[in-house]
């Protein structure tokens, strides 16, 4: 067989590709978050990877993104249809590079078949031409839930989220995290009240959105570029850098709302991040898990109330590695209806990368066997494919070593792959329908009835906790 | 907020989107897939949608197929990157439009990093520029397993894949199907030894392989078509029309080899299917679920040995539901070594929709939720959210309702969206720790002690088996 020496099989940089033993911790902390999804109501949805582009480029929402155009190629014999394939000359189409404006092209399509308030979770993969540099992939995972509704759309939706992220993180078990709130109508009413002029306060947000990242001196810098007066800017820090518990932060904002000039918006906001910090609570979310940080903005604009954002502690560093949003005139952009909504979203893909690098997560073993049944002779192998499925209908996963090899290397090999059990049957114990099970995690080898042999892997796998 | 009335949202021809209750059925179905092969010890691996265009043409891999080239679009913005942005000018990239070549790929790049026999199992979604007729998508989701070995892989294997296909289609729960199972070298042997020149072997399998779709007088004459003799077409199909039960063909088939001239591949590809079907038994597949079928041969030339078919009893228009066979030269195309293979596939997009259409499969309910805890009066809230969160740290899916209505009104919607269970707590409920619980589907509402609600919901769950 020749090689097809010349072709280069790399993946195209940027493209990632797991190894077994992390593709199978994906799919692992993937069926943690959907269970948690699940357990609040949120239904599973999968839009297509390919958009037209139109859709793609709705209201602007390409963003600074590069998007990936798509372009049939026809195989040699048949490049006499060219004209005629209906691909060719048809509309300009993308993969979707977010799964936000996908998401509202869905409701448009699928407005009469979708009970509201609607709420769903979406774990696909999106594409965007990022330049391949470190944690930044050009194909990721992205684990979205929001909850949109047609009218109004109750605060204490924006109160699940919280409760939410506290339950996949505590399920993934990667050390203490806290979840930063904040409301967006608190720094529109702020910045209202100290007189930044209305087209300046988006941006003004977006500056102080970077302040973990840049400092206070830099965000300083950037408001009086942007024109804010040097009072206006030192009550602004003054402000954003308010903390305290939980109630602290309320209290103070409760009482700046009664000297503030024109503070309607942001006494709104304050009476909104009330109702939702209440909701949180009566959640059961332990206080530890939460903070009110008035710095937290998100810079997206389409943000208009509750925003969140979650720090691992002691990894601060990491970035927020949940967060999310309320909004109004997201996702009914393609009806020209107003529909609120409130969302978060894990970047499932670039956190697996970045936990794994810190060591706060490890990958699991390269394969899902539990057990493997050794071959000690090749005339025992109707006993072995036997054993085999009994340990499977108890919901043990299996491999039956097919290959006659010495005993110390079949052990060697299941070690090697993370299996924990080497099930052993030679003549006499065949005979004696019984069976060596040998623990690799704990060396122990004890021999067991061939009818008990399952309810003693499963008590053992039970007792010593695997994933 | 004005609409977007020039955009048309809808999803590009033959891009599908499942409502969330066919993607709740997916969901679920490929849980079960997942399980079955997980309990072989197959691991879960994904490679990138984007490969290099040169990857997926090699060995004239493309087929038939229409590809999709991906090419960068730049944001408006960004428009002067265009020569450095590392994504223009770079090679040709597209999107993989089968398992296969991305896998040979995949082992050629973790070479060094995998134990071999290696099993693994796939279930991305792929895109082929198809016309979009009926049950062709242009993208869609393939369940794949493939174990390949460097050097020789046991037969056992082969056996496996009947024992698989099995647990799979009894779990889902479709009727009867039947798995057709055949081995090329039988084919290849036979044609050898009644004269057919080497070079007309595989022309003349891929026509024997379309005898059940296009009848026997048209096998016929596009065998003759093919220069073989009348006196050699009545042999082939004389041949390949052999049947009955499993021991009577092997029978038929260990006698014909005794006489036949130059019968080497052809008795060995009979020994092969015998220990294939020993194993198969072996391995406690009942007798009804599979038989052998000389005229499955798989149209695709790189089988070598074992190949399957699967059928669905009374539903045989829908064509084979899983299908699959053994190879020598398929994953080792990029290293250029022969890596001995045996997988199977099944087309899930496709099954769905022509398995919904027949009614042999019903959609799920809409959401998740088994239990929604009605919304009696406002203040009763944190009581409402506390019960809500006591029953899904029990496991239980719970929407809790935020809209005050009228209850007949709450009712209607938890029953529209399949949801199970309401959950009533009124003043006096709430004061004696009690609730009304009402089960829709019976129509029952009775009074339960909100320490024993979970138990009593999930025992109600349990009982009459819930998906």
């Amino acid at each position: 067989m020749a090689k097809s020496d010349k072709i280069n099989f790399s993946t195209p940089s940027g493209f990632p590709e797991f190894l077994p033993s992390e593709k199978r911790l994906e799919v692992y902390l993937l069926d943690i978050i959907r269970k948690v999804f699940e357990s609040y109501g949120f239904t599973p949805i999968e839009t297509p990877a390919v958009e037209r582009l139109e859709v793609l480029q709705a209201k602007g929402n390409q963003g600074d993104n590069i998007i990936y155009g798509i372009d049939p190629i026809l195989p040699p014999n048949r490049q006499a249809e060219k004209d005629k394939s209906g691909e060719t000359g048809s509309e300009a189409r993308a993969l979707k590079f977010d799964q936000t404006v996908p998401f509202a092209a869905y409701i448009a399509r699928h407005l009469n078949e979708l009970t509201f308030p609607f709420a769903r979770y979406q774990m696909d993969v999106v594409f965007r031409g990022e330049r391949a540099k470190d944690g930044r992939f050009r194909q990721f995972r992205q684990c979205d839930i929001d909850v949109v509704a047609r009218g109004k759309l109750s605060l204490l939706y924006d109160a699940q989220m919280p409760a939410i992220i506290t339950e996949i993180f505590e399920a993934i078990n990667i050390g203490d995290f806290v979840i930063r709130i904040n409301n967006r109508k608190i720094l529109t009413g702020f910045f209202q009240s100290v007189g930044v002029a209305e087209n300046q306060i988006k941006a003004c947000i977006g500056i102080i959105d970077n302040l973990e990242k840049i400092g206070e001196t830099k965000v300083k810098q950037e408001l009086e570029k942007e024109g804010i007066s040097s009072e206006q800017t030192e009550k602004i820090i003054e402000f954003i850098k308010i903390d305290g518990s939980v109630d602290d932060v309320l209290d103070k904002l409760k009482y700046l709302g009664l000297n503030l000039p024109s503070a309607e918006e942001f006494n709104l906001g304050v009476s909104e991040l009330e109702t939702v910090i209440n909701g949180v609570r009566d959640l059961g979310v332990a206080d530890k898990r939460f903070c009110i940080d008035l710095s937290i903005a998100r810079g997206l604009n389409y943000y208009t109330g509750t925003v969140y954002e979650t720090s691992l502690i002691g990894h601060e560093a990491l970035g927020s590695i949940c967060s999310g949003g309320r909004y109004e005139e997201l996702v009914g952009m393609f009806l020209g209806e107003k529909m609120p909504g409130v969302g978060i979203s894990i970047g499932l893909t670039r956190l697996i990368s970045r936990l794994l690098k810190a060591g706060i997560l490890n990958t699991l073993p390269p394969t899902p066997a539990q057990v493997m049944v050794v071959n000690m002779q090749e005339d025992l192998m109707p006993v072995y494919l036997k054993v085999s499925q009994q340990l499977r209908q108890a919901g043990i996963n299996v491999v039956t070593n097919f290959d006659k090899k010495q005993l110390g290397k079949q052990f060697q090999s299941a070690d090697k792959q993370g299996i924990r059990f080497c099930v052993i049957i030679g003549a006499d114990e065949a005979a004696a329908e019984k069976s060596s099970l040998k623990d690799l995690q704990t060396g122990e080898q004890i021999e067991v009835a061939l009818a008990n042999l399952a309810e003693e892997i499963k008590q053992r796998l039970g007792i010593i906790k695997s994933v």
